[in-house]
């Protein structure tokens, strides 16, 4: 089969590579139906992250089920699943508590930009549709298998109440998806952070109330001006740079909370201004695994369309190109199909 | 009148000061009944935090009032009272939220370590008790107007919940009533991280579960080793050292929740280890006037003792004294009598 893998910065090749197989009897195979670019794919992409090259990439999929190893048990061939980027066991005392991505026997699952992907600990990571999904839903499901639940993790972690104030720093698929689940936890107000116009008209049909396209000391006094000096509830941190943190650190009450997503790049929090800003901090790879079911019934039911984030389509073998428009931010999510 | 004066790293002065006098009509005067040293004095003391110099010392106060300004309307003199280290108006809208310490109008109350003292934003700041209080009542009144507020936050900061296991990091007064806080929660264990055999005494008469005398990896080695290999629930950060930020956070399960009171002094936190570690972390200047009506009854029916932390007690005028037996760590917490 042929699959992408990265050799360095700005070099994706769509090329040859062995065909998984089952290695341990927890493992199941999977044949994609959809696949996509990640915000944190291009972290190695850019060359800001260290990674042995060659490597293949992806870590976002859905598909029917082709294979099973011998002790899987919960899922079998035929049927249409959805996992994590993690995979996890389920029955660890940190899958237990709800952390699947902390979860001890956890394990990255990487090449999923290919038509067939190997998942680890099958039973534990992987969860079945009712049936096998329509084309017209499969965006929204391959949403779940990241960007949808970690948006919703930023929600989670930056407690966002009924009637509160939230603003969600990053407008990329994640920080889209953190205003829809913002939202869909009763956010009165939502501020966007963005200045892309096809991002802010997303963000808004997700249900942002407000835009506002200033960064920095500029951005933050537009918050302070939105919300009667006091500052925002809930912040959605949804970018990885130092600069996005202090944004939303800065951005909150005392008291508020700031939920981070992006994976921290470079970001030193100095403890002192964390103390005297009375900031609830709390953040980390979002649990996906324990959203899925509740999520996957509300795509069925179609109440939400998390798949509006992707905006091009492309074949899976003009993955580099996935890679450029995104980095390029032609692209707000790319999908790609086998 | 004489006070407390700290002239630069050790050398504070018990001598002559200007008597304080009502400046805003919002103010309060009042009669110091008990006054003592803070663990955060002794960072100016030790030289670790830059101060302008002469400074009169002391921020922890109970007394009654003398006299007040015209504005003042809910406190009268004859009144015995109790405030915070931080004066608040009590109706901004961060103080309606529960965060006094964050007050649009927050000023710090200092020069507590003398005969009398002016206490800004009175109707705010100041909390009265039920009746002049009996002298035995008097320490653990004191000790309400910083470190079993600041323990119960830390407490409250840290999540812990009935049936938890908290680690208290720190063995100072805070830690110790963070100790007796975690117990009021319900906490099922709690872990208090002591080399000192007085302190070790009376954390467990608080309510320690478990005594871990090791500090760094070896302290995280045996609080796995208590917890099954887990990780502790709740970690009450009370000293405010990047060794026991870190001895915190790597203290926790996924999930848990870290509160932090010490005054971080040099912390520096690397975002990628707080997003792997999954951890909440929140913390600041508790605000103690939140807490102030239900402690102060908690106190007066003699439910709790928070005053056991004073294991010794000097006449005002041997002031450097305290300091010095409090650096040495010769006393857990010295009370100063007038």
């Amino acid at each position: 089969m042929q699959g992408a893998v990265l050799y360095g910065p700005g070099d994706v090749r769509f090329e040859d590579r062995d065909e998984p197989r089952i290695q341990a009897p927890t493992d199941a195979i999977i044949r994609i139906a959809a696949t996509c670019v990640c915000g944190s794919d291009l972290w190695p992409f850019r060359g800001l992250d260290a990674y042995a090259q060659p490597t293949p990439m992806g870590h976002e999929y859905c598909g029917v089920v082709e294979e099973v190893g011998k002790n899987v048990q919960s899922v079998r061939p035929g049927q249409f699943v959805i996992g994590s980027f993690f995979a996890s066991d389920n029955t660890c005392p940190h899958c237990r508590a709800g952390y699947q991505t902390s979860c001890r026997q956890r394990e990255f699952v990487g090449g999923a930009q290919a038509p067939l992907l190997r998942v680890p600990l099958a039973d534990g990571t992987l969860v079945p549709t009712p049936e096998i999904p329509s084309d017209d839903l499969i965006p929204s499901i391959l949403a779940l298998s990241d960007v949808m639940g970690t948006g919703w993790f930023a929600a989670e972690a930056a407690n966002v109440q009924p009637g509160g104030v939230a603003v969600v720093v990053g407008d990329g698929a994640v920080g889209l998806l953190g205003v829809l689940s913002a939202r869909l936890k009763g956010a009165e107000r939502i501020i966007a952070m963005s200045r892309h116009e096809t991002r802010q008209k997303l963000a808004r049909e997700f249900g942002a109330t407000d835009i506002i396209a200033e960064r920095g000391e500029e951005g933050i006094a537009r918050i302070k001006d939105l919300t009667d000096g006091i500052g925002a509830d809930s912040v959605l941190e949804c970018v990885g740079t130092e600069e996005a943190m202090m944004q939303a650190i800065r951005s909150i009450r005392p008291g508020g909370s700031v939920g981070y997503v992006g994976v921290p790049h470079g970001v030193e929090l100095k403890g002192k201004e964390l103390f005297f800003a009375h900031v609830h901090l709390y953040g980390g790879p979002a649990p996906v695994r324990r959203y899925l079911p509740e999520l996957i019934r509300q795509v069925w039911d179609r109440k939400i369309e998390p798949g509006k984030v992707f905006d091009v389509t492309l074949p899976l073998n003009r993955v580099a190109e996935a890679y450029r428009a995104m980095s390029e931010r032609r692209s707000i999510k790319t999908l790609l199909t086998p």
